[in-house]
């Protein structure tokens, strides 16, 4: 079999280009994204000067993942107050770019009620602006202590579950550094559990169609020298039944109230076949990703992109980026339709756990998540 | 949802260039093939003027398909004795090209077998040579013969399991003519339905690495004029959920004598979310590609192919060939390894029905599969 060697890692890699940052111009301040439909041919950064080219980079995945969505939409708000846009329209922008996502709505939620507050307040155009960025500097600083404490709560679990060590973890899409303030979700629990050399594997799932598991998740196993090996997504059939997987970890892009997942396409085929194999199956997410208000999966609106992501190929460094129809070379028959959900929902009784800053939930069931939210809205009150 | 209207078939549609042929040259005899890495791009033949020419086509996967592979063993045993090659030598070069594929090997000592009794009963060079040629015809005229029985057999079981009609299939890979000498296999029970008007929609995984049912089968389908959508393999998940599919219909490479199918690689986890789901899972094969010597699933030997397949991306319209590593342009950071099985294998308890040329064994057993075997051989013996 295919091997990939790992190297003892240094407690902190470099961090290479940040996913997001904000950065006060002399012509005005603009939120620069690390593009990563550009990944991994090269590190270009992407310059938003406002909304319009934010909500442009979100559609077209330079900037994804569900805890960064919720970071850059709150920016998002910051840049349209800065850059004197009308707020309302701009945040009703942002929050519709995907769907599915709810930390890119609760991103934009909270920065436009901060910004709204500071104005009720009797703040004036530039004061009200600065309490939106600082709104979003607060979630970048959570979401980076949340990514830690995730980390520490996935490894305690793996290892109850796998009380063995020496991990063989398959992983799907990309839930680390490039997603979050901080280190990620599931990514970062198999980090940590490299750092404390209990990960034997990383397999990763290529994640057709835009192949954030080829390009970027491979892309940060490289660089934090795990031992990892790449795989087509219908692979994961054959290593289950080789007994090679001994725990599965995905993010999120929403929790409904019943612990129903709503992750990138492709999740619910490896809860299914994890379920066959007896296999652990474990869902990393900050609470922000549950949503109480979403009673159950088939309450989660699933996003449905074109089908030209199907029907055509697009290498990270030709023109055109993934998600722009028309930047790719044909591999299907001129005229093909295509069915492209870019997510798919996991019933609770699939998920073996739902690990969050909080700790986690197993087995997942509503009133187990109700508690777990309540008590860290408390926590965080207190 | 994405759709593709159908349009009401004739009964035979043309044809298009055919898969392979045997051509008679002033040269000297060819083989010609239908070089199908470069479908759907152009219909571009790839001529064969010697055996190594031919295990090259057969390893890039110009040439693949299982009926065809043995078609194209057989045809090969003929060019090499009619081109004074060493038979016995260009037979094992032969078969050994792909290692899963059993019709592969059997069309190779089809064709040798006939050479060799008849060099036996005295003939000459030329004559043995045509003996060989003989046989790779017969087995053209026999597989072609299959097609059309393996068709008639899997409606009607469609149609026993599935009384409503309106069926709506999702396949894998690519089973039509392309891999026959005549229609097919899976391919050719979804276009039988499609020509009686009871086919509602195919379903066509795209089937990574080589996405030959994003080129291949998608290119029959409109073609044949079917209504059919395109998806990621990933995605068959989420139309198993909503209730879309109703049967699943693949072929198979080798089938052991426990019922354990090979087939091609995430076939395995379509069976697993058949079985989840309730949907019935069918492979339709010939019995040539049974395989009563290889006891059980355990005992196959399956190919593994370049990591390149899934680390790079080729269009078809590009340079090099599909399965030909640095023909493509990397899509992983470089030094990234893979693992790339070119099948998997479903165990007998996950699989509907076997449908063969001589009928359908269901529930899939030991003892059913040889009897069908022992009872067709008596058939064609008598």
């Amino acid at each position: 079999m295919a091997d990939q060697s790992a190297h003892r890692p240094s407690r902190r890699e470099p961090p290479g280009v940040p996913s997001i940052r904000w950065e006060d111009r002399p012509e005005g301040p603009v939120l620069v994204l690390l593009d990563q439909s550009r990944l991994p041919a090269e590190e270009a950064e992407f310059v938003c000067t406002d909304p319009p080219a934010l909500v442009h980079a979100i559609r077209t995945l330079a900037v994804r993942g569900a805890p960064l969505l919720g970071l850059a939409g709150a920016y998002g708000v910051a840049l349209a107050a800065a850059r004197g846009y009308e707020v309302a329209e701009a945040a009703d922008g942002l929050a519709g770019a995907r769907p599915t996502a709810v930390n890119l709505a609760r991103g934009v939620r909270l920065a436009q009620e901060a910004h709204r507050s500071a104005v009720l307040e009797g703040a004036d155009g530039a004061a009200a602006a600065r309490a939106a960025l600082d709104a979003a500097r607060d979630l970048h600083r959570a979401d980076a202590e949340a990514s830690g404490r995730m980390a520490v709560h996935g490894l305690a679990l793996l290892d109850e579950l796998l009380p063995g060590g020496n991990h063989r973890v398959l992983t799907h899409c990309n839930t680390g550094a490039l997603v979050s303030g901080g280190e990620g979700t599931a990514f970062a629990v198999a980090l940590e559990a490299h750092r404390a050399g209990r990960l034997r594997r990383l397999w990763v799932d290529e994640t057709r169609p835009l192949m954030q598991g080829a390009r970027l998740t491979a892309f940060e196993a490289a660089r934090a020298g795990m031992a990892y090996t790449l795989l087509t997504d219908s692979a994961a059939g054959s290593l289950f039944a080789a007994g090679e997987v001994d725990a599965v970890l995905v993010g999120a892009d929403r929790i409904a109230a019943d612990g129903s997942v709503a992750n990138k396409v492709g999740t619910y085929p490896l809860a299914v076949l994890a379920r066959y194999h007896h296999v652990p199956f474990v869902v990393v997410a900050p609470l922000s990703t549950v949503d109480l208000e979403t009673p159950d999966g088939a309450a989660i609106e699933v996003e449905h992109r074109p089908g030209s992501e199907v029907t055509e190929v697009t290498a990270p460094r030709a023109a055109g980026a993934p998600g722009e129809p028309g930047g790719g070379v044909a591999i299907a028959p001129w005229g093909t339709q295509a069915y492209n959900p870019a997510f798919d929902v996991t019933p609770p009784e699939l998920v073996t756990a739902i690990v969050t800053e909080a700790g986690a939930v197993s087995p997942v069931t509503a009133a187990g998540l109700a508690e777990l939210c309540s008590s860290s809205r408390q926590v965080s009150m207190g």
